[in-house]
C-alpha cells in the first residue's frame, strides 16, 4: 500500500448508466479500489431500481438502487460523475454535471472526436460543443498532463486504444507510412452491449466469427484522429472489426509498410519498449505473441511487432471492458486526482 | 440405396414456420432426403420473403420464399405439412390443413397432451378438441402403429424425448418406482428459440449455467403421461431443466429407485437392451457414458444406465434439435409414409 | 480500508505449484491482498523458471522464478506455504514445512479425510498420519475457530464445497432425511486440472456436456464426512458430477426428502437464512436462482431451496477456481491470520 | 436423385488414418454419399482397434475396426485410398497404393507443393518426387480437368483453399497488384488436430483469440503457388492466421491493392461471379458479409468483395473441416469418378 492510499480520501463518484455491461465494470472495479467510493446510481426513467435486480452479482457487494438522474443530488453528494451511457445520451448529461462543479468522465464516443462536424458526419448534430471544446482525450499513455488537470475527460474508445498503443510510437518515429495502414481487429461480444438482438443471440453467435462495420465503423475516424494527433502528421487507416464468439478480449493485428530498408523487429521493438518505458500498462512482448487471455481482466495492453516480406505488422491485445473501458477510465481518475496511476488496477 | 427409396415418390411437403431454428433444421434435412420435397414456406404476415434472408446458410440451396399461409395453394401443392411454429399458432393451422386433406406432424406442444383440461391448465384453452382427440404421439420407438396411419401426429419435445426413451423400458418392466423419479436435465440454447432476449444474449449466457422452470415446466406432464401411457402405470415425476452455455445437445441424469434388490448395471442394460432391439436410434450404451458431442448432428438417444447405493440412475443424451425435433419429425413422417425408418437421416 | 490492514505486516508467503490453474489463481488474488507477500515460488525439477513462462498474463505483475523446492530458504523467507500441488505430492512437502515452523494451508485433498484408511480406500496410502490428525478442514463458515489457530489448514474441494453449504443447515435442522439425498453438479473445465488430455481437448469439449465419476467421485466421501461432522449424525448421499464446456463455475443441483410434511421454500429458506447471517460469503437467494455466472471471480456460494411433489431442492453455485479454491485459501489465511475474513476477496 | 447415382456402382474405398478429426469427417461424409462405401480403415499399430472406439458417435453407424495398414488387403478391397494422415505419413504410404493401382485422394501436404526442393524448404526431404511430378492439385474450381483423370490428387489444405477461391478472379484479371495482398485469417481448433496440447487444452484455449504462424506458416507458400498457377504470373503474399475459440470455421480478411482506379465493388463482385458461374459451392455474396456459421457443415465458400479508400477487401469464408478437408476430397471423387460434383455433398 503506498502512502497516497493511505493519507487520500475516498473519491465520490456518481456513476450514470450502471445496468449496462459497462456499468458493471465500473462498479466491480471501483469497489476494489481503496480511494473511491460510489455515492450514487442514476439513469433513465425505465431503468431504475435496486442495482442487483439488474445485476445478481453484486448482491451483497453494494446495495445501492439506480435512481432517476437528479442533478441536485448528485452535486451534493459527488465530485466526479461517471457516464456509462450510449452516445447522445451522455451528451444530454454533461452539460448540467460540469455546470454544478462536478468532474467528469464520459465513456461514450461524444466527446472523443475533437471536430463537432466530424462528430456529426459519424453520430448525430453535437449539443454541447462548449464541453467538446474543453474535453482531454483520455489516453493516459499521451495525454496524462491533459488529464490531470481535465474537467472533461473523454475516456477512448476499445478498438482505438487498442490500435493507438500499438501504432503511434512508430508513425512518431516515422518509421511506417502514415497512409498504407490496415487495422484488422476482433472483438469479444460483451463489446456490442447488453440490448438483446439476433446477432448477439447465443445460438446465432456462438460459433460463428464474422466481420462487421468495414470501412465504416465509427472508431476508424477516432483512431485516426488520435494518431494524427500524436504522430503530428495527418494518419488514415483502414479499420476492420470482426465479431468473435467469446465474452471480453480484443485484439488488433495491424499491416503496414515501412518507409525505410533494413528494419527489423528488434529494432521496432525497441522503438516501442522505449516508448512505453514509464507506462505501467503497456507491455511490449517479446516472449509471446499478445493473446486475449493474457490480458483477461486486467488492464494491460500487449503490444509485439514482426517484420517480414517488406511489411511491419503489429499485434496488440487488451481486455475490452477494462483497458478498452473500465481500467482505463479508473486510469484516468487516477490521474485526475493525483493518485498512484495503478491504483485500485493491479 | 433401398429400393424403397427408388420406387418412392418423392413427398411433397409445405413447411409452416420456416424461419426459427426448427424450420431451419426441418429445411436443412429435408434437403438431404431422397424421398422428400419442400415445395412451400408459410408463415405469419410480419415474417414473409426469401428463406434465405432468415437463413444466409440456405442461399442456393432452396429458392422459396415464406408466403402467406394460403390453404388452398398449400392443398394444391402438398400432402404433408409440418408446422415448426409455437404453440397456440400450430392449433389455428390444424384444422383447416387436416380439413384440406393433409396428413400434419406438427411440432408444437398443442396436440401432446391428449387432456384438453391438462392441455389448458400449462398452456391456454385448446382450440381444436378434436384434432386433439386424433392426434397421435410421435415418439416412434413405443408408437410407430399408430404413427403409421395417423393424419395428425405431435412431434414430442425434447425432453420428454430424452426422458421417455431413458425410463420406460425400466417402468414397463417394473423395475424401478413410479413415484421417486428425478430428472435432472440439461439443454443447449437453441431449445429456447430465436427470439431475441436477455437470457440468451451472448454475454449473459456464456459462461453461464443455471436451472430454470424448477418443477414447473410444461415438459414434466408431457413425459409423466408418455410414461403412464407406455408402464401402464400413473408415473409421477421431478423434472428441473438447466440451460448450459452450447449451441446443442440434451443430456438427462435421472435418478430412481428400484423396486428390488439386487439390480445391477448389466441386468438393466439388458432390459433397455431388449426393449430397443429394434430401434435404429436408440443406442444402449456399455462403452461409454452418455455426451452431446457423440450424438450432434444425429438422430440417436444414447443411453446408459448405472446402479450404486441403492438407486437407479440413467443417463440419455441426444440433439435437442435432431432426435429433439427435425430428425424426430422426420423418422415418423418416414414411418407414415411406409418408408425405411432411417431414410434421411444417417 | 479497515484498521487492521494498515496496522497489520505483510504475511510472508511460499507458494508451492504455482504452475498450474490453482497457482495461478492464487498468484492473482495475493496481487491484490493489502496484507500477503509472496516471497517464493517453488516446485518440481521440471517445471522450474520465470513463472510468466507458464502464465504470460503476469509479466509485469510477479517477477519471480519458480524455484526448487528447499525448505531452508522457504523458512526464512516465509511464515505461511500455500500448496497448490496434486495430491499425494502435498504430503511429500507438509512434514518439512511444518517441522520448519510455517504454518501451511493444503489445496489438495491429503488432509482432508480424517481417517487414514478412508484416505487409503479412495487415494493411496498415507504417508503424514501425524499431520492428519492435526489438520483442520478448511471450510470457514463451520470451522472458522479451529482455522483460527490451525498450524495446517485442508482447504476443501469445490464440490464439497458448493453441496456442503447448500445442505449442511437443512441436515444439522433435522428437516431433510441424511440417507436419501442425490447431489447433481456440474462444473467448468478448469477443474480438471492444466494437463492436455483428450477430455479438455478443445473440439472434444467445447459444445460436450457428459457426466463422469458416477458414483466414483472422490469428492463424495469429503461431502459425506463434512456433513456428518457438522450434522452430528451420519449422511449418506449420492454424487454425480458432469463436466460443462465453460471455463469456469459449478452448480449443485441437490435433491432431497424432506422429514416431515409442509416444508415449503420460504421456511426453509429462513433456516438458511439464520445459518449465514454472519457468513460474509454465502448468499442465500429469493430473488433468483443460483447461476454460475452471478458468483463469477468471486467468493460467492449462492444458494436457493425450492420445494414441490415432496421433493426438497437446493441449488447452490460458485465459482471453482475461487470460493472453490484460490478465495477459500485466502479467507481460511485472512482467519488464521486475525484479519478481515473478506480481506482482499471483494 | 439423379440418373448418374442410380446406375453407378459404389466406389470402393479405403481410408487411411481415420482416427483424427479429419478421418471422423471423411467417415459421417462418405456414409451419406449414395456411391461410396468405406471398405476399409487402416493405420499405425498404436491406433488400432473399432473405429467407435475412437469415435463414439459412429456407433452403429460403421462397424468397422482400424487395421495395420496392408497393402494386399487394400488392393483386393478398395479403389480409392483416401490418406487423412500428417504430412510425411502420406508420401510413406501413397507408392504403395499407385504401385497397386489405387487411384489416391491424399490430405495432407505431401502432394501439395509441385516442387520438391520447396516442399523440403517448409517440410522435410521428399521421400516420392514421382508421385510429386503426377498429382493434381485438387481445387476443383479451378482443376476439375486434371482432377478428372488424376491417379493422384492432393487435397489442398483449408487456408489455401478459402484464400485462393477470395483471389485468383482478381488476379486473373489483372485487377490487384499481385504483391500488395495480405490474408489475415482465422481458424476454428478443429484446424489444429486432435492431439491434445496446452495451447488447445480448454481452459487456456477458450475465450482465447490469437495470432501464431505470423509469416511463418506453412500455407503460404501453398496459396502463392496456387495463385501463381491460375494467375499466371507470381504472386507473393502475406499470410498471417489466428486461432478462434470455436469448433469449426475459417474466414479469411483479405487486403489487396487495386490496379487502377476506379474500380467498385459491385465490378468485382460481377468479376467473382461471372467466374464461378458454374461452381456449385461458391456463393458470391451481395446480401450478406461471410460468417462462419452461415457456411457451417456445408461444402460452400462464400465470398464478398469491398472496396474504401484505396483499397480492395475480399472476404472468405468456409468450413474447414468440410470444404476445407472433407468435403473438397468428395468434390474432388465425384468428379474423378464421373459422379455429379455435388453428389453426398448436401
Amino acid at each position: 500500500m503506498s502512502a497516497s492510499e493511505v493519507t487520500h480520501k475516498k473519491i465520490r463518484i456518481a456513476l450514470i448508466g450502471a445496468t449496462g455491461y459497462a456499468g458493471f465494470e465500473a462498479i466491480r472495479r471501483l469497489l476494489r479500489h481503496p480511494n473511491a467510493e460510489i455515492t450514487g446510481l442514476y439513469g433513465p426513467e425505465h431503468e431504475l431500481g435496486p442495482i442487483d435486480e439488474f445485476h445478481p452479482l453484486l448482491t451483497g457487494q453494494l446495495s445501492l438502487s439506480q435512481e432517476l438522474f437528479d442533478i441536485e443530488k448528485i452535486a451534493s453528494s459527488a465530485e466526479l460523475a461517471m457516464l456509462c451511457v450510449p452516445h447522445k445520451v451522455a451528451m444530454s448529461y454533461v452539460p448540467a454535471l460540469r455546470g454544478a462543479g462536478l468532474r467528469v468522465i464520459d465513456w461514450s464516443a461524444d466527446y472523443r472526436l475533437a471536430d463537432a462536424a466530424e462528430y456529426e458526419r459519424w453520430y448525430c448534430p453535437h449539443t454541447d460543443p462548449d464541453g467538446l471544446a474543453e474535453a482531454v482525450y483520455g489516453l493516459p499513455e499521451f495525454f496524462a498532463d491533459g488529464i490531470a488537470t481535465a474537467s472533461l475527460v473523454a475516456n477512448p474508445g476499445c478498438y482505438p486504444t487498442c490500435a493507438t498503443l500499438a501504432l503511434a510510437p512508430l508513425l512518431s518515429a516515422g518509421l511506417i507510412a502514415t497512409d498504407d495502414i490496415v487495422v484488422n481487429a476482433i472483438s469479444g461480444v460483451s463489446g456490442a452491449g447488453r440490448t438483446p438482438n439476433r446477432t448477439c443471440h447465443f445460438p446465432d453467435r456462438n460459433e460463428n466469427f464474422e466481420p462487421y462495420g468495414v470501412a465504416t465503423h465509427r472508431h476508424m475516424p477516432e483512431m485516426e484522429q488520435a494518431l494524427t494527433t500524436i504522430a503530428g502528421r495527418p494518419v488514415t487507416l483502414m479499420f476492420v472489426p470482426h465479431l468473435c464468439p467469446m465474452d471480453r478480449g480484443m485484439l488488433c493485428s495491424i499491416y503496414a509498410r515501412p518507409t525505410r530498408d533494413g528494419l527489423t523487429a528488434e529494432g521496432l521493438t525497441d522503438v516501442l519498449a522505449a516508448a512505453y518505458r514509464s507506462a505501467p500498462f503497456v507491455r511490449v512482448r517479446t516472449d509471446v505473441l499478445p493473446a486475449t487471455k493474457y490480458v483477461a481482466e486486467t488492464n494491460f495492453c500487449d503490444i509485439a511487432v514482426r517484420v517480414a516480406k517488406g511489411r511491419v505488422m503489429v499485434f496488440s491485445a487488451l481486455d475490452n471492458l477494462t483497458k478498452g473501458a473500465s481500467g482505463q477510465a479508473i486510469q484516468n481518475m487516477n490521474i485526475m486526482y493525483g493518485l498512484d496511476e495503478t491504483s485500485g488496477l493491479i
